[in-house]
């Protein structure tokens, strides 16, 4: 039953958040309100080696007040679109340029109340172009082959939705290759 | 690198949404800014039917725009813990009691500004109780195989990551029974 927007008000708009609340009509008349964080949609790489392993991204994640482990990711910019905000991305993050860039298909994090969508890929490492870090970032590299990362989400060792969707995304399609 | 809050300026506490902004110190002495969304924690059931297949529940998803198939979940009440939550959503959203309820991990939604972590489970239908809806909700149920699951995530007819991690989880835990 699609939901109708009547009215929008603006609760927040920060760095990194954009809330608003909407007043809206559903099919059936009946009106309720939702609160929606507004995100400009997301990209997100499985990086891979010369030696097969994929890279990934050891960080401290504050919302969750513990480090992570994930596929190398980014937030689109204002305007940009998926193809090259994971370039960029990937050459800031990893510091490399990537070569054969396949889509993977997207996810939906938070269906419940955010607009983001995340475009995934999968690319081999290019040429070296070096790290381009913000001051309040600290990023370190692993490199783990697709076994061990069904095996670490198998153990609870990486919980992360965009990277547990991306590798579900490769095993199936190293299954239609064999 | 850990980062420690020095203060919390609340922004907005919505029925669904709470934002805070904190300012935060790393431990190399740098200073930033931290926006998030605190969130009490969700719960998600992979529930089975006699004939195997499991139940998804099809609902619009006013942040996205769209009707998008997903596994029963919901919200976790403040105070409250996963496994009697995930009890309560079941027979609210697909109207059955749990039988031999398991618990298949974590899965961290957004872990970049979302405190959110999202309890899985699988379980089997039990007694009828009949589904208790709210007035702006609409729900349609759905059965699918866990095959089905999988080809549907391939082809981006599934791509909520809740429901994604938890096929997944589903999946690893029938290789290692077989």
């Amino acid at each position: 039953m699609k939901e109708t927007q009547t009215k929008r008000t603006e609760i927040y708009d920060g760095r990194v958040i954009h809330v608003v609340c909407d007043d809206i009509v559903l099919e059936n008349g009946e009106t309720s309100k939702r609160e929606v964080v507004l995100h400009n949609g997301g990209v997100c790489i499985a990086l891979q080696d010369d030696d097969g392993k994929y890279y990934l991204v050891r960080q401290y994640r504050y919302a969750q007040g513990k480090e992570m482990l994930e596929f190398c990711a980014g937030k689109i910019e204002k305007g940009e679109e998926p193809w090259p905000a994971i370039v960029r991305e990937c050459e800031e993050e990893l510091g490399y340029e990537t070569e054969d860039l396949v889509f993977l298909g997207t996810v939906v994090p938070t269906p419940g109340y955010c607009s983001e969508v995340i475009y995934l890929f999968h690319g081999h490492k290019g040429k070296r172009v070096g790290q381009h870090f913000d001051k309040d970032e600290d990023l370190a590299l692993e490199k783990y082959s697709i076994e061990e990362l069904g095996q670490m989400i198998e153990d609870g060792i990486i919980s992360d939705s965009k990277t547990i969707a991306l590798t579900y995304r490769i095993e199936r399609k190293r299954l239609h290759e064999r």
